[in-house]
């Protein structure tokens, strides 16, 4: 039968005891109203319904414990992502969770190599998102497993073992296994330092929260001011939609912070090549700290060619790159001075790993984009791994830092003086409130509902 | 309501008479047993089951006609790819027939664009390609109406018209407007003789029917022999899996073909920079034409540097290249000698259009990917026009034939001494016999059905 992959699903192995398996994989979409507050408006997305296209994994090990992951989607499709991740069903039920727990790895090649799946990707769109959360719900599991937040499973890990969890296929190139294992080794000495100074002040964080294209320039101001108040030493605006707005906006933004503090601006991919040479230029009177997705993700060489435009304004971007060959090439043509990895896009921490890698080669600063849904709560455990165990330093990094929809998490980020304080709670604070997936889900959910219900209403009056 | 594109659903315009709209998209899941007989099995695809995620564009208009459209998928996953085509749908019910054919671009812009859908790609993945069928069928409807095939409608059409059915975003520093309508104006001249010479001769296709990886050396000899007693120059053979065996397979088929013709080998991206380097060197004594995706689709410096290490083997890509930001930079970095579209991977003829001009514009041959289920039926169409009304040459040009699948469509691909006849029939020869969309439905249709009871029978036993 070539249409389902190996029967996993034998209840007991024949050289032991009764081993627990992952049972269920159960899927949600979720889907929150934000586009009525225009909370996350860009040049690029002016109306988006954050949302997630959510999964648990069930065991029956009987320890109560489940792995929970996600794909951050805007709102339509989010039944397609949903879809997706429900395919990958066949290749998890069955498993060994001992096994696939000690090696998240083996399921994520899996995943990734599958002859059949392979074709609607290779390693990119719908089908690689489904792969990453169905990946890091693994991770989540596996942190809980070993009743350690996942950062600190990961900073303890054995640098053997670390890089045996990553695919150096169409990477070895730019950073072969025995580069991997000296980056780890030579991060080795200090750790116990770098945990304790992680505990005690947290990771640094910047905020977006000011600069949503829908708000009025009072709001910004208002905002900009706040997040100086909250200790943040850089913001972000979003910019790209219209030049003389984006003068005003970031004029009235500077005044507002002062000359001390990092502005980075955000086209979110609006431009071309040359457009956005012009534009970022345009607004250099400001100082930008960077421009981040001046352009579309998979132009390497156009990123390139604006970072040499706009020097000395730095270039940034991430949160849109499909997979490590293309992050492995934006570092190999020099193309970015910031890579902003996203916890949900790429194949999951495995394939974040290899990118934090790269990174660390390539002497490029890792500043993670986050917000959306569960974002922020996902990647601030990535950065922290990264400086207590690989680049060790949190110079030039901060992770983006948005104030929506953390209060649907059991584990929501904390933040102190601006910055992320360290989970201490098991798992990678993947999991939302039983009461935040009914009420949300689409379009069952009690919220949606009743939602579509006075919507008929108005309708028919 | 922010999960529903604008209202297109109504019935008549205010303006005047009753308007024909489209009245339903139809969606199957196809799938045909190939994997039985290792018919298309490579070094990443051992065992493709060719499917189609395929589509029905219906309209009220009375004339019988309805645009088909499809993508390739090699067997897991197609379920997925239908829903992302179902997701199409509301964006498409509605609209009027005349406007949708007068301009397919108009529905390509929409679809690529919507501020929700894009964040699932953007423009790539099972997403696009969902994109790519939907765009496809109204191409398929529009030459329909037009009682032309598709190949002499674009032949026809106006250098401005066809310049307004390409997005230029993401290309403008390769290729302007106006560069696209230069080189199309330019190609005036001489197109009667040329569609003249295409009736007569028809496209020079080569063939891949003896190269699968999984035939015997005694099949790829007869199969070889086969192909020139059939009129091919060039043939391909699969590569990548085991270096010994393609030694002894491409010095078969060396011995069986002679000095005078073509042997393109294709790696499926098997390789990375390194090891696709060398295992094409030591393949370079049986005078391989080309080295085909001999690594990651995304890795457009790696292809660049693959390049310049075989040299003067050439290097072609692209049956997996996303969109056409790749095949831009492709170009940009000379990393490959010739371009090899897919009819229904990136977003739809539109797209291809920008890929084809981007080609000429570098003066880079196109030899386009064909197989699986009804690739050659489309993409013959692209070739033609190209040659009628761009490029005006078929030097160093092929389209990959495979003697496969082809007696479901309604209007196959004939081919005539190792040339594609120029279809005549109006569309884009993407219709399927309606037999047999039911008998392979999967799971429901004829075939699937009485497959899935045989194999409950045999494990009952």
């Amino acid at each position: 039968m070539n249409h389902r992959p190996p029967d996993r699903q034998t209840p007991q192995e024949s050289r032991g005891p009764v081993t627990a398996r992952i049972t269920a994989v159960d899927t949600y979409d979720i889907r929150f109203p934000t586009s009525r507050e225009l909370d996350g408006s860009d040049a690029m997305n002016p109306d988006p319904d954050y949302s997630a296209a959510y999964l648990v994994l069930r065991t029956d090990a009987g320890d109560g414990l489940e792995g929970h992951g996600f794909t951050f989607t805007i709102g339509r499709g989010n039944d397609v992502q949903v879809a997706a991740i429900e395919a990958m069903r066949p290749y998890i039920v069955g498993r060994s969770v001992s096994e696939l727990c000690a090696d998240p790895g083996s399921l994520s090649r899996d995943l990734v190599g599958d002859s059949q799946l392979r074709w609607l990707g290779p390693e990119k769109g719908v089908m690689h998102m489904a792969i990453g959360a169905v990946v890091n719900a693994v991770w989540d599991l596996a942190a809980k497993r070993a009743d350690q937040p996942l950062w600190r499973l990961l900073a303890d890990a054995e640098p053997e073992w670390l890089v045996s969890q990553v695919d150096f296929r169409y990477i070895d190139d730019a950073l072969t296994p025995e580069q991997a294992l000296e980056l780890l080794r030579s991060a080795r000495p200090g750790r116990a330092e770098r945990e304790q100074q992680l505990l005690r002040r947290g990771y640094p964080g910047y905020t977006t929260s000011p600069g949503w294209l829908g708000y009025s320039d009072e709001k910004l101001t208002r905002l900009a001011r706040k997040a100086l108040a909250d200790g943040f030493t850089q913001i972000k605006l979003k910019v790209g939609a219209d030049l003389a707005d984006d003068v005003r906006r970031c004029r009235a933004a500077r005044a507002a912070v002062g000359p001390g503090v990092r502005i980075a601006i955000d086209a979110n991919q609006r431009w071309g090549v040359a457009e956005g040479i012009a534009w970022t230029r345009a607004l250099a009177e400001f100082d930008p700290y960077w421009i981040e997705e001046p352009t579309s993700p998979d132009d390497i060489l156009g990123h390139a060619a604006i970072r040499t435009g706009v020097a000395p304004i730095r270039v940034a971007t991430g949160e849109h790159v499909q997979n490590r060959v293309v992050f492995k090439q934006l570092l190999q043509a020099g193309a970015v001075d910031v890579v902003q990895i996203d916890a949900a896009r790429v194949g999951g921490v495995n394939e974040n790993l290899a990118i934090l890698l790269l990174a660390a080669r390539f002497g490029v600063p890792v500043c993670p984009h986050a917000g959306g849904v569960g974002l922020c709560e996902l990647v601030q455990h990535l950065s922290m791994f990264d400086f207590v165990a690989l680049s060790g330093t949190t110079e030039d990094r901060v992770i983006e830092h948005v104030d929506h929809l953390h209060e649907h998490f059991l584990a929501p980020v904390r933040m102190d003086q601006g910055h992320f304080r360290a989970p201490t709670a098991p798992g990678f604070s993947a999991q939302m409130h039983a009461g935040s997936i009914s009420r949300y889900t689409y379009p069952d959910g009690e919220f949606w509902a009743a939602d579509l219900a006075e919507r008929e209403e108005a309708k028919a009056v």
